[in-house]
């Protein structure tokens, strides 16, 4: 009730601050049997770890993680999986300067106004840090997708717009997302968005980003209306990443400008029985439940904070200051979001897979 | 847990179909001692009401509600609040030659794979008859506001896009909302969108909206950070109305093409010791916490999917079918939604307002 | 999170006081396509009605339900199940005169201390009568029951002791259950009550009870250890009716003086391949999941706290008064607590039903 | 909602296993700006420890208790507190040989037939040494209490019954429990059980227990009713506590041979203004809401279950089989429950401290 889990029956619940001795997760309503080990979350961690190329920050972050419950001889038994990563690169002296100040755009001045009080080291609670433990809550429900869903469910991001830079959509591959720094899904945008970043990044700049995630072979029936939609859950689940300003499904945005005409997703039968719809404005949802067509969901991410222009603000004493954060920042927060919003989408989907089985059944 | 109520400690729970005898609301969790009556709640409900000009439904619904528990000689009595309007309009005979269909961009293919039978009439629980509830509930929203915050809370609503035509924002007038059947902050522009939608009305077809909802003297300090945010559980009640793809806060997916040092909201003390922020980018929310500032928040809503043109569909016998949806529907159900999207605020205003009070004490 | 609700997928939300125009209900969670009418729940809020016989209160209460949503031509929908009772027998003079009194035993003084507000007619919302929307959900959870365990759950209940006096286990017979008043499962134990009773009632006194619920059939799995253990939810269910103080599984405080020889329930394997246990001390629960066995749970009743002769007392203006309740009260509340009590073992089971057809699928 | 977690608003989350790496617990909801340490922990974690006498098992764990997060400069944040126990005495060796089989009592057989697999290792999950976490998330609840409640709450516990024999209840000395091995109120008492349990041990036998918990200084008010009230919840907590069987409030099961004249706790105003209840039956709870007086629980604990006498079981395979239980264990787990009962009773009362602040303003 304090907002640190999430989920109803795939639950997470993470604590730990940016410099405290550790972070950690207990991801609670894993169905039981599934084959689990560290190895099926590390690959996840590391696609968001720091300091994988000169577009991110240049803290050092092992994360590795560690599973301290709810696994017997590699399969999980149904109780609460326990994970825990150590944080290891704590250079708190860093944020010596600005432990009294607010930072514009950072959450130093409300976590202040709501609690009296903050660890003001690298953020605290309201660092990026803390979504180390989505991607790891994640990887959990990709295992119980894959387990429960024949075929398993597909969930991939990329980023597809960097500042003011929209990808181009006719170049789309998705094979080119791990291909550059950027999970960019066109290689001639990636090599722009590098010109473009590296700019950024020498000014001590920074830039906001778009991106996209797409889950196919989504069963058709997921979502629980009329309050916990799979969009809404879905709305929640990317808002309530760091520096997210916005979401949509689908067409999301330009669906208003659309008329009815345009914007229905026209329905024919397939020959194996199955529906097939002729386009897909809605996101792969409709009443809040899943169509069984791709899910598709995007984010707005609001550039860093932390910039090195000086910036006119106030401190703890209600003096006004000049804040100029130093340190070592992603230029592009954005970048480091995509694999954070493909395990929110895998949590959230994962979740009402859970909620379905009990109120209907199957799979 | 299977999604028909909303928030945590200020919830209300739901149920209704568009076509049953009778919609209702619980609401639970209202402080004692607030005073309440029907005439509270009723002007909410007229203002969402069809049938107000020729720009909505012709449908008839007078949406008069009863209080039935949880008032004690005009007053809250800490107990809940059981709420119900009786449905009078069931002309369901209007939908009977769709029974058996799916309207494309509406949810009866989706009520019918996930539970394998509907309510047919009128869209049932799906319909957006269903929003009544929740403005009910908004309306002991803003009354629990109005009692623990000192001023109270003013939140109002706007709709700022109308199929492509945006708002002229230089226009913006509050006092002309009130003054056009669309709720449009500009006279010039409500003028605009009346020949637009006349058109539209005429065709058969319809059109999207973008709907803006703003609250002043929120207190700073709202929100549960990191998963219940603020913002995130705004997207979560927005994206939860019907028709609607898209949420935004602030600045919202223009951050995206922002600099970081567009985007800083730069502070300075005020006289009277409160903090002045002299840009709203954030939208009155940083870290998931409200600022003080005006929390201003959007969403997106898709054309209405019942429209005259015949649209390639499938039925539930997995027939192909062309559908052409006749009855009494809105042109844009944007309007109606400006004050349904101002009652889901005060919801989420008032639970986190209770959350905080459990929490940090104090207002 | 106010109190209102009971159970998690399989979950009922209720309202309304004693003397308000009507008491509610919204059954959530239940799954689609199952059989249910009014007259599924009407018999078994005709058991706990009053005025069957002599020895229960004399209020005249048809208690008549109505189905308002949820439910098309006869079958579950998978929405929300909203029911209604209408009250009528609403006599609110007969309470006029300790309208500013609190009656020893009775909530009145502290819902005063805790809301600052009470509705005095009847008890208001800590009356009795609360429990018939118990019951009418326990008709919704025994559907459920029934549609996904083969064979069925038989839950029957009983009144094992009343007052000082305990039933003759000896003669112990289902099908004398329905045979007295008391819900008493000894013919000859029951005529014995009738005469203590008698007694009881003519001077205006009051007597405490104990009641045993059996639920047979239940399968083996259901409970989620360690919070949600299904005797700790039992626990909770029956501590929540009114006046109950104290809830006992199987063999209860007896085995505070077993030894562990004696308290074990030895098992061999059946010829069926299912496991026979030998006793059942353990009420069918182990580390908080039922065996399979029959689960058996009792509660203590404490004597209506409405009696004729005077107790000191206070009142809601600080003064020292003397409390005499006249109206017309039950003199064993413990009575038509046996439905209540039963229905809640219903909803426990079917919320665990759904509980583990979510994480562990299957049934 | 698998049942992992305990509370709404003061909410811990638990997990881990008896042999384990560690086991861990995560505490929302807590207020900023209380002190808290480990200081502040480990002496209740002291308390339960085994191996204190020679009455309680001789396994050796420490149990020292580590903050990872939450906390900075010995001051609550608000945010989630995460605390880690590593396990250091895991010889599982000791289990080995019934591993494969199901010991009679515990729940062995039922985590397999729920879950299909289960950790074996000296119980797993089922363990009593998850209770180790609920100790220390009541020893972070104290801290809560005495930082809103005026003058601090008190909660203490002691062993009213080892096995058939009762406390003398006339010799009550709350300085005498911890002047015993059994946590016993009357040193007669005590000198009594000490020479039974003996007789049980060394019979490699074990003894049920009677364990009672008051709570003074709870302000009135707390409780949210009807299924929330506080001695539901209490009831719960008690219940969900290994090898409890039964729990009462006040005068639980005694209350039901009473008539109404003897149960009625009388009033008469005090001359500070406050209410002078004239006895307790109702154990500081009426209509699920504390009435200031002290809040009394008692709960009642099977024998352990493993004991050295052969009990005739069956085996994952099918197989008949008998199992003796060597190994290291409590004879009496009622002892260690003392410190357990507390901090539940801790745990109910915080959490109901926050809901009862969130609707009702105030302390």
């Amino acid at each position: 009730m304090s907002g640190n889990a999430f989920g109803t029956l795939f639950r997470f619940t993470t604590f730990g601050e940016s410099h405290g001795p550790a972070i950690g997760c207990v991801v609670d309503g894993v169905p039981p049997r599934i084959p689990l080990t560290e190895a099926d979350i590390q690959p996840w961690l590391d696609k968001r770890k720091p300091g994988t190329s000169r577009h991110t920050t240049q803290r050092r972050e092992p994360d590795e993680v560690q599973i301290l419950s709810g696994v017997f001889e590699g399969q999980t038994t149904g109780t609460p999986i326990g994970l825990l990563i150590h944080n290891t690169d704590q250079r708190s002296k860093d944020y010596g300067e600005i432990a009294q100040q607010f930072r514009p755009g950072h959450a130093d001045v409300t976590y202040w106004q709501k609690y009296g009080i903050r660890d003001h080291r690298g953020g605290g609670r309201s660092s990026a840090r803390e979504t180390a433990m989505r991607v790891a809550a994640g990887a959990v429900a990709r295992k119980v997708l894959d387990a429960l869903v024949p075929g398993g469910v597909v969930i991939r991001g990329a980023m597809v717009q960097m500042g003011p830079h929209a990808v181009d959509r006719a170049g789309w591959d998705w094979d080119q997302v791990g291909a550059n720094p950027f999970f960019c899904p066109d290689a001639a945008t990636a090599a722009r968005w590098e010109e473009y970043l590296d700019g950024i990044r020498k000014a001590g700049s920074s830039a906001g980003a778009v991106v996209e995630v797409e889950a196919t072979n989504v069963p058709a029936g997921l979502g629980a209306p009329v309050y916990d939609k799979l969009d809404a859950d879905l709305a929640k689940a990317f808002m309530s990443i760091n520096a997210v300003k916005g979401v949509e499904i689908g067409a999301g945005f330009a669906a208003a400008g659309f008329t009815g005409e345009d914007n229905a997703d026209e329905m024919r039968m397939r020959e194996d029985g199955g529906i097939d719809f002729l386009s897909n404005h809605a996101g792969g949802i409709l009443g809040g439940i899943s169509t069984g067509q791709p899910v598709v969901a995007r984010m707005a991410i609001k550039p860093t904070s932390s910039i090195l222009t000086p910036r006119r603000s106030v401190d703890v004493h209600g003096q006004d200051v000049d804040v100029r954060t130093k340190g070592r920042h992603d230029p592009c927060v954005g970048i480091r979001a995509v694999p954070v919003a493909e395990a929110m989408m895998a949590c959230v989907l994962a979740d009402h897979l859970l909620r379905h089985r009990a109120q209907c059944g199957g799979f």
